[in-house]
């Protein structure tokens, strides 16, 4: 299968290129000397951090940051800030999933195809990474960028925050109560809302606060001025965030645990409301591809270059076919 | 017993007004419509951060506060700043017990005298409140301060997390790994440290970051100013911090349940190393009321207010007495 798109950027090749990017400045960053000792904590938050992730959040914030910011150069000064930003969206991204995959939670011992963080540590270590990783995320944004502003970095650090405290956690919270239990479509929107395109949004949202030319002290007005193209860029990050769930439901049920990396059949075991559960296999399609369509109509009024995030939405629900 | 110290400050009652006034506060800001669904969440949040807490971090940085800003009077504007701060201290200590509690760490049913969060709730919604109140911490410093400059809000977060990430949780981790264990008074002075002395100072340290006039432009030239009096802060901080500790556990072994509000003799059933384990009541006493004097050694620099710091220094080691 083909991802290129009319417009030629080959998107599985950026995909490939772009994680190697962030899982090297991933790696730099836990190179330091502040995270040798306790060993057992660093070496569980790093085991995390650093297990093959696909980076989508990342991707999808390296590719705002690139379609919002003009200087198109790879020396351009803020990539690093970028991608330091990047860190901290995986970082609470990975810390969510070894919390979700407790005993007390979803209780799975698999996670993108190795033991989960209290299977090959244990639950009090996972715990406890996981809410190290949560502060550490805050942490890198002040102490590891050189380029953003002081209003750029408490932005990020309050989407970030907001992102975690009021989607991740009140998803995981409904995920939990809906368990076996069925729910309408309403409520499975409303779980992946905040579950899943929180996070997501919040990324694109993050690339786009670094791209925009928002360095100088007059910071808040020019945030002002781009009100509209974040406000696009927001609204797109949440319908592909959704579609993103949707295809996931999907996988869930048509692929096997070794493709996965995660325990397949998973959600159908435990008696989760999943969109296809709810509205079948096919309309969840249908679902999926209205929102990537609209999410592609979001960018049009960007003025900026777009089809770097067009091909990444298209790609998201390629997944499936 | 009377804790009124030479300079006339009535410590109890100080004690006692300011925990009132930082328990209306959080209240407040509890009350608002972001914290109403799902319920379960911010009822278990609420019901952790207002739980009855002595509110020793938040006075010592409302204390640390009043004695670093010149403006006395109850109409300072930034006393509201600080008092966020005190909010979200308090949301970071509250956060760490809830985690500290859970079955798979320390196992403790009461906390506070109430049942601990996983008992009046679950053990996912306990690590979820947590989780949640972690990251509120930061958002609140961001979204809930008004005077403060942006140099000063970054500094908090910095500051907070560090203690976090690099002081409860390390502490936790060693604590935990020598729990079942006897270990060496080094090890049981890194332990105290980081558990317990990190947050402490870091309350202190962001009463002076607040206090001294740092809202400028210039406000990281103001900082290096401000350097000497900030570094006798923390010092003050670690130090009493690590005294709150040893009395802590000299008050685990002759108070009873009633009193601590957590289940007393905890330590020694467990098998904990604590200070009057490895060195005797006697020289633990000796070895926090030495610290204390230190603590109160470093205020004689500060060159500003400090009869009530030094008050609150007493204050600790008062408690068995």
């Amino acid at each position: 299968m083909s991802t290129k798109t009319k417009s030629d950027i080959d998107i599985e090749q950026y995909l490939a290129n772009k994680k190697k990017l962030i899982d090297g400045h991933i790696k730099k960053l836990f190179s330091s000397n502040n995270y040798i000792k306790p060993e057992r904590l660093w070496n569980a938050v790093r085991y995390s951090v650093l297990n093959g992730g696909k980076r989508i959040r990342g991707v999808l914030c390296l590719a705002a940051f690139e379609s919002t910011n003009k200087i198109k150069s790879e020396n351009n000064l803020y990539i690093e800030d970028c991608l330091t930003t990047i860190c901290s969206i995986e970082l609470i991204h990975s810390m969510s999933l070894i919390h979700d995959d407790l005993p007390s939670m979803d209780n799975d011992d698999l996670r993108r195809g190795k033991p989960s963080c209290h299977k090959a540590f244990d639950e009090a270590t996972a715990i406890l990474a996981g809410d190290a990783m949560l502060s550490l995320a805050f942490e890198l944004i002040i102490e590891n960028t050189n380029k953003i502003s002081n209003i750029q970095k408490l932005k990020i650090i309050n989407i970030l925050s907001k992102a975690f405290s009021h989607g991740l956690v009140p998803g995981q919270i409904l995920d939990l109560a809906y368990s076996d239990k069925k729910c309408g479509l309403k409520e499975i929107e409303d779980i992946s809302k905040l579950k899943t395109a929180a996070l997501i949004k919040a990324s694109v949202l993050c690339g786009g606060i670094i791209g925009l030319d928002l360095s100088s002290i007059s910071g808040e007005d020019k945030l002002h001025t781009n009100r509209r193209i974040l406000d696009s860029l927001e609204n797109y990050g949440t319908k592909i965030g959704i579609a993103f769930q949707i295809i996931d439901d999907i996988l869930d049920i048509t692929s096997d645990t070794k493709t996965l990396g995660k325990t397949s059949g998973k959600d159908e075991k435990q008696n989760k409301s999943t969109y296809p559960l709810i509205i079948g296999i096919d309309e969840s399609k249908k679902m999926a591809e209205k929102l990537i369509n609209e999410a592609i109509l979001e960018l049009k009024d960007l003025q900026t270059e777009n089809k770097l995030l067009s091909s990444l939405a298209r790609f998201i629900i390629n997944r499936i076919n």
